[in-house]
């Protein structure tokens, strides 16, 4: 049985942010942290949505809790907000915090096959299973896991769309800033695929490219894209929005399904992220409270 | 000729969020850092309010600015928003770096007259003088200096309301999340006092304790104060808000011109603060655009 540990608890916007510990089986045994916020009418009697947020490089579960400005707008809604971790920690893999870009702080939200990586760094299951698993499993937080959607900046955009296009329905709908939208064409993602995946590129073209499962996908979707024209990875060809934005339009998908948002002058920082908050909560709501 | 210069830029809720640093004569010649935050209505043609924010101990110019969530509502109401350092940063002397509640990261807001700090520690001139004559004189960035309030949280809300106070109508309004309300009554202030003044806590009575201020205030005044119950520094006594309101309405200040509001479960955090921080823009919105 596993057993969440409340390690902190700040009362935001009426409702309560709480961050707890656990012991997780999909990251190999490792302790994992996460934040949850609830809205203050949640309650024992009433289970609410929840929306999932997903961070980018070098974070972690508090990025989006202290600098995202989705607090007060979930509050208003009455949506919780679960924030999990960006990588397993402490694995002691050789090499692991050497880069920024990969390993600690870099999970990429997918499931390592690399024998290497294997047996921590599953951020997949760690999102989609484990943890709706344990929190309710905790019986006390009054979750409706029926009413899920996910949303991330850069890496966690990726890991957002991704974890919605490659699951059964599992989420209602998906939102990103500024994400990795085509990661086998880009740096980042190639270097993570070659690392944590045995079949490199040609695995991650199956499930961990956007891009390529929209180009697949034939269900209706609900996903809401923003990204800063002054974003200094855009210009570098990291986020490559335009080829996610032509692979939804050649499936048919509309402006109604798929939106992209270029935002002028706006970079890759959680002040980008901050402006657009509410929208994308807004955006949410319509389906989770559907 | 102090010289601006252009660390970075953010663009914001359709304003933009830069970042400065010039060589500080009150300071003792160090490099200072300040966030400015420029509402998208302003302009060489229009002017706008300027409403200063200062942060607690441990802060720099960056915490405000990032978790406060003051950026949106600014913008709305068309407000600039200053965010100075809480502290000189690399003065070298003995000892500044030992503690999180004295030295670096914690110059209280006063004018040091003790010899060790006395050429270093002077934030009070930083941010009443020199950073209006320095953002002034650059010539190009379009405050009006005649429209300025004052804001802050625990160490810095101290400030806020001594600068208010003791300054000849300088700022319109004061406002302040979790005050060190009644510094020479508690540790931290008596601290403080103690190392950086000459004259120790009888001359910290002169000037640097808003209680002490607004018992002998006569002038029409207006502050807002929010404090958490659950504020862990509230229950050990640093705060003491209780004794700044009661000598406000000792002084006769009614509730219009000295608000203290209780908040229910509120602790000491950017949570806390974000939560109120609409209230707060609003509040001297009242006054800014009066």
């Amino acid at each position: 049985m596993t057993t969440l540990e409340k390690v902190s608890a700040n009362k935001c916007f009426e409702g309560e942010l709480t961050k707890y510990k656990f012991k997780s089986a999909a990251l190999g045994g490792l302790s994992a942290n996460f934040n949850l916020f609830l809205p203050p009418n949640a309650s024992p009697s009433t289970k609410v949505p929840v929306l999932i947020y997903l961070a980018g490089l070098t974070c972690t579960e508090d990025n989006g809790a202290q600098k995202g400005s989705f607090l007060g707008p979930a509050s208003s809604q009455g949506i919780a907000l679960l924030f999990p971790d960006t990588s397993p920690r402490g694995a002691g893999i050789e090499g692991e915090d050497v880069d920024w870009d990969f390993g600690t702080g870099a999970g990429f939200y997918l499931n390592a096959t690399h024998p290497k990586y294997a047996s921590h760094y599953n951020m997949y299951t760690h999102i989609t299973l484990e943890l709706p698993q344990v929190i309710e499993a905790a019986g006390n937080i009054p979750i409706d896991w029926n009413r899920q959607s996910i949303f991330g900046h850069s890496m966690g955009g990726h890991g957002a769309l991704t974890m919605y296009l490659s699951t059964q329905k599992q989420y209602r709908s998906a939102s990103a800033f500024a994400p990795v939208s085509n990661p086998v064409n880009c740096p980042w993602g190639q270097k993570a695929f070659t690392g944590y995946l045995q079949g490199g590129i040609a695995e991650a073209k199956a499930i961990y490219d956007a891009t390529e499962l929209i180009s697949k996908s034939k269900d209706p979707v609900h996903i809401l894209v923003d990204f800063g024209t002054a974003d200094t990875f855009y210009k570098q060809g990291q986020l490559l929005p335009e080829n996610f934005l032509k692979a939804a339009r050649d499936s048919n998908y509309d402006e109604f399904q798929v939106r992209v948002r270029s935002q002028d002058g706006y970079d890759h920082s959680y002040f980008f992220i901050s402006t657009f908050a509410s929208d994308h909560i807004h955006f949410h709501a319509n389906f989770l409270k559907a």
